[in-house]
């Protein structure tokens, strides 16, 4: 198993503070990582917006042999991702890995659910 | 990432009027441009139905380096898409870009939620 | 855009009957097929099971420029599928066309939702 | 229909004991199988961790013209998967196969579903 080096994620949207019973649950929109190689993947995220530039890199290392399931909540350098604006992202990997976009919706009462394996392009 | 410049999405439909408690919270079924290129992309919606021939094109722009997250409900160009029955649509674009279909189901008290990236025509 | 004449989903499960309150909100495992062709698509299933040989081919029709969604709920030639078992299914057309999987499980109150686009062989 | 020998699935999580009132409403992490082969298939599955070394292979088999669907939770040799922390997945097969992955979360009273077909190793 390798992967790609370069994936897309055209959906992406952090609902504003919950309003539910459970201030602990928090809505997150989530990239997984996975790195089968035997050296650290340096990866790169780039969020895209409706009517402004896009932001980043982001950068954090997928180290060898190991998933790294990143909230873009919790992005914060260069800045965080505004909620309740959709944005997009790509993703950028010096060595081959593989990407899965899921997005757990906690706004109500009960949970909601959305998971694809990311774009990858074909090079 | 470039993606590519046809894109397909089987499923399609718009849930009727919601009936629960809460009139804001409106059904929608989404697809998501990103355009990573420096120039705009001119795309071309084109609605399919079961019963009678295809509607379109509903035509949009996704700016150089934006995401542009459109709801079918909100096409009116030529004609709306009626609630309540299945669609499917292919989308064209002049320039690559990548598309992701997401739904949000209302109808009831609690969301519920389904995404994929759609078909990437591989020419 | 013309699709794949082979497509494949590994998943399916056709929940028992509901017990929830409102018996016309019935549990459906869903295939949506589209056919961008000008001819008709001749599309045969067949139904993969853990432990019996396969049934099929379930026999339909896409016809040209229209989408079809079919509930595998429905399929009743050569036989219906039984609920509550895992199966698998296969999808082949004499034509290309573009094949998306949904589920709509309304075991509970509250409905869940998934959908991916099924596997096409690249072939 | 043959498939791929290589697959991966970069999300994956098994939530903790569900604390609802139903306890027999399990949460479960699953990948479903198919083999349209007439030969069966010997499957090795590989779990990538955030913070430790890979565990595996865990081995299956795939017998001839079926569908296996496999909860992670029920894997128990070489070593059964903790609950509530993240993991990665890589299948590999000796025959060409079409996996799928879904995930049933049942922590609260309404179940929420997600589902997307695996990454496919294009060799």
């Amino acid at each position: 198993m390798t992967g790609k080096t370069t994936w897309a994620i055209p959906e992406g949207y952090i609902p504003e503070e919950s309003t539910g019973p459970e201030p602990e649950m928090i809505s997150h929109e989530t990239v997984c990582f996975l790195n089968t190689n035997d050296e650290d993947a340096a990866v790169e995220i780039t969020i895209y917006f409706t009517d402004r530039d896009p932001v980043g890199p982001y950068e954090t290392t997928v180290p060898a042999n190991r998933t790294h399931h990143i909230r873009f909540n919790d992005l914060e350098d260069p800045e965080g991702i505004p909620k309740g604006v959709p944005f997009a992202s790509v993703i950028e990997s010096d060595v081959p890995i593989v990407c899965q976009h899921t997005r757990l919706d906690s706004r109500q009462a009960e949970n909601a659910l959305l998971s694809t394996i990311a774009y990858p392009d074909p090079d």
